[in-house]
């Protein structure tokens, strides 16, 4: 089958034939990729940023946001049968250790994470678990979807987790409308009657922001902080969702949360320095997020079929993965690139 | 009546003769003094830092942690009666915002700080409101729980938050066993069955620590996180609190905490530095703590009540104010002093 | 003034002239009333079944759900001004005991119920209290909020209380879309992405429910817990907020209900009859509900003014309360009923 | 090998020879008992009380309530090795459903009983799986931890529920001091400060329930509502734990529960019958309350292994199966009956 093979850091990853995978373990399965996310994490593994800590061998396939069909099935199979059309949590967990078996598998003591630590999604078929597997509804096209698996899941979990501070008469800013940032905001809309406040630089991203629920929109050009506190009547935002954490967005994260209020750290690349005392005085959290548990992919995965959650999206052939890479460093990517084989 | 009063910032306060408050409002309430607890935060409000915030007019009377019993109320009072025996809630707040509402009183949008925005309880009699109020069995010495006031609430609060992430099998680690600290061990076994580690410089804290509930204790002699690191089988804690969050405690804080964990930041004075990449790839948590809720107070007071937590103190006459500060500043106060008028 | 007073059990309430009330306490507060809503429980203290429970002595004036404009303050009062528009909480509370302390003032241990077991507002003039006021929109018509004050703060209260078990892939069923079901269908759509199945006697009632949100409707005919069933997937819903709670409903209500799920009583009358081996065997709670907390009826507030939540309501000058009572009694009401003096 | 069969309802089970279960599936483990409890539910079984329920062949092996030692596993089987110490969820379960996946196992929608439906552990080997198996210290006696898995971890599981709702200064009723009883007793000690109050009949009963840590006992002679009253300064109890259910206890435990207070079914047998406005006229919940998760398991073994509770237990020998269950059913058995092949 034809892949996506990274062969050398700082080097452009070439498609190549490579052996099909197939089921070994009880619980694998082999999946028939429809649609291949093609995700900024993808750049920075290929600049080498990744590669101390995971170790992956060279050369080796790219693609951690996938969708598609089940292929073939290990003989402890039960959940999903051959046929079956399939959106996959990035991390095939193990079911066993305590965190599995409390709900938060994305903490598990012995995951993978395929297109990171092992062959991936940008190929025709992919080896995963069965613990991966969310079965769709049927009519699904795998590649209107697969940028739930990664991006989605993780923009739905920061926001699942803030849902209980976001009562009627909050606000929640959102920093960033880009590719997490704009399923967030859909998922505050839906699940939620907050006061939404999208702060981003780009007026374009803030446009898309205004027509998926935001209330308010503010140009991030150095005035943002005035913005929000006027907003806010001074008082601040209950949540702050930061999908950007770099660049000066961690300092106004923090900033722009209310007394009391939380700062939902998901984008990353900078560093927060606060006195203890701004964070005593006023009780304000920092809260840390990472992608979600299976559960959320599955709950994301109703909001979608519902149509309460869409994807803007931008389809290549496998073989244009050079390309949708380029496009994605050269900011000529609107939405999600998807790779279909 | 007597007071301990501050005439200028950088001196120190002098035992003088002012007039009695009396009450005005109709929710105001006057307390005959029989505790005063004396706090590093005196300390620090002789010293200037805290004239900026404040702003209070000088000269004006010390004290934020104070019990007695009920000298006079006003015509709108109903919860106590002239007699009562009471400790105070620092912050008589407004009942009428949301916060207060909301059973969040100390996040109240119009409360007072009596010693440090208004005249304290360093003194005879002190004038508070109805809602600071609680009383207590009748047969409490003031001076004996006047401690918990402000210390014994902050330390309960933090703990109280946390105790949801503190089944059995978890970790807490709390850096600092001194007046905050030992109250919070206090609490954490009163209220769960965590494996308490107790992280400290001085070795006599650490002795106290293990009478009152730690499971191991750790000196913090440069090799703390590594000592930590071995008792939790290299996971780090669910739970950390910092009582100290200064001097290098507010990295080994964070540092300590498992993934998925969370640093609860009480005391102050230090900066944190942190990557936002090392927080969201562990999902950690910063949470802010300040002082309890009124409800809050009145819970811990049903552990003092009950013996699951109790006090050092050293007592002090009113008179003897300006020694007690002295010894606090000197390292010679074991526990809390405590002036009794 | 003009007043609606109630002379004996089993007799229509008449208009009649009384004395303007005037503030005495502190904390009290004269509302010119807007709006007050004529409420089913109306009926049921003419007919006597109150008499005991709130041994109110006869004549007395009517109304528990009021909205209008501050006419008069205590000295004590910070929250609202003469001349404020505001809508009532149903309790003026005491601010003192725990419950309110809490933020759960519903259960406060001294409130009021001006209506029920005092004075209340189907009258020019009612005596309230500060901590009963929530502040509004000075362009909001009392008149059209007034029936938020109960049956809206009723309805809210309960669906916030379902809202965590809410999440998207779950199914909540209504049973009642009156007076407070058409509001909490309103909520839940405002507040989650539930899958919601309304169940009632009336078409009509239904067609609402539809307009309003429900997904799904169910004519309560005797086919009702197989129509529920085959929506579910056989396995019931996550949630049932039972409106109604009698002639039925309450069997309807548990046997609805999902493994693991939660039965909410907020309608009443009947009486439930459960084996435990029914509630252990699949872990179903029974959860009661009764009036929300003034919190709660602030952020109701905010679904109102933002338009999330809408009123159908009829109105009637202060002089045709008989006329109200019998359209009520006789089921000509739709929506609910609002007096205007 | 020996094993307790049961051949028909009504009548004896005996001791005979079977074949030895072996390992089919990948995650399937094969278990040698070092411990099995009789329970009530076995003297059921015998009787026919589950035979429409489980619909299980017979004869078939009784016993659900499991330690001992792995003695064979599946390929794909990770968290356990031939050796190890083990106490047995009762339940194995699928670990790919959404129950499983969010930690509810419990709930788990393909999960078998053995015991109950299909062959249990009063033998020398029992087949499990993977998901059922706790690994333990080896220097555990698997005979003295065996009643954890059932009575044990149905009582940590109600206890631990409540929780969350028993800070200081409130009351937990205990309902019943025996098998289940004496252990929710011990973690209601261990995990808050709450005033536990045990009613039981027996005073034997009562005597055992003041040194595990009840506060107050009360004779469950007709005079329990009033005393109860009586402790509670009238209010009631925040939370009753009622492990009987039957014979008058659920009228009792809904009666003993105060306003906003949750009445929590354990035990089972008797029908509660309810007025709805009972219920939300004082806002008081019904909580269903079934066998616990695989992680409450593990956590309360934690509190096993640390001393914080402990098991009153009579061994027999595998033989005298017959012979314990008959001194059950005589209550002849104080705390619990251990059987050691």
């Amino acid at each position: 089958m034809r892949a996506v093979r990274l062969s050398g850091y700082h080097q452009q990853p070439v498609v190549e034939e490579v052996a099909e995978p197939t089921v070994t373990g009880p619980l694998d399965v082999v999946v028939k990729i429809g649609g291949a996310g093609v995700c900024r994490t993808d750049l920075h593994i290929i600049e080498g940023q990744w590669a101390d800590r995971t170790g992956v061998p060279l050369p080796y396939t790219l693609g951690h946001e996938n969708a598609g069909w089940v292929h073939e099935v290990g003989p402890a199979v039960t959940n999903v049968e051959v046929g079956d059309t399939v959106i996959l949590h990035p991390t095939p967990t193990c079911g066993l250790c305590l965190a599995c078996r409390s709900g938060n598998d994305m903490h598990c003591t012995s995951s993978s994470f395929p297109g990171l630590d092992s062959d991936g999604g940008m190929a025709e078929y992919l080896l995963t678990g069965a613990r991966a597997c969310v079965k769709l509804d049927p009519r699904t096209r795998p590649q209107d979807v697969a940028a739930l698996a990664d991006a989605g899941i993780t923009a739905y979990h920061a926001v699942r987790k803030a849902i209980p501070l976001l009562h009627p008469g909050t606000t929640c800013v959102v920093i960033g409308a880009g590719g997490l940032g704009h399923i967030g905001i859909q998922c505050l809309a839906a699940l939620s009657s907050t006061t939404i406040v999208v702060v981003d630089r780009n007026r374009e991203a803030l446009k898309l922001a205004e027509q998926l629920g935001a209330h308010h929109t503010v140009v991030a050009d150095g005035t943002q902080l005035a913005s929000v506190a006027d907003i806010t009547g001074g008082r601040g935002a209950e949540v702050v969702l930061d999908f950007v954490a770099e660049q000066g967005a961690e300092h106004d994260g923090f900033a722009m949360t209310a007394r009391a209020g939380s700062y939902y750290v998901i984008g990353y690349g900078g560093t927060i320095t606060i006195p203890t005392l701004d964070i005593i005085s006023t009780e304000r959290n920092i809260v840390g997020n990472i992608v979600g548990s299976y559960t959320e992919l599955a709950e994301l995965m109703v909001l979608a079929q519902s149509g309460q959650v869409t994807l803007h999206t931008r389809t290549y052939p496998l073989a244009a993965a050079p390309e949708a890479l380029e496009d994605l460093d050269a900011g000529r990517v609107r939405g999600r690139a998807i790779l279909v084989p």
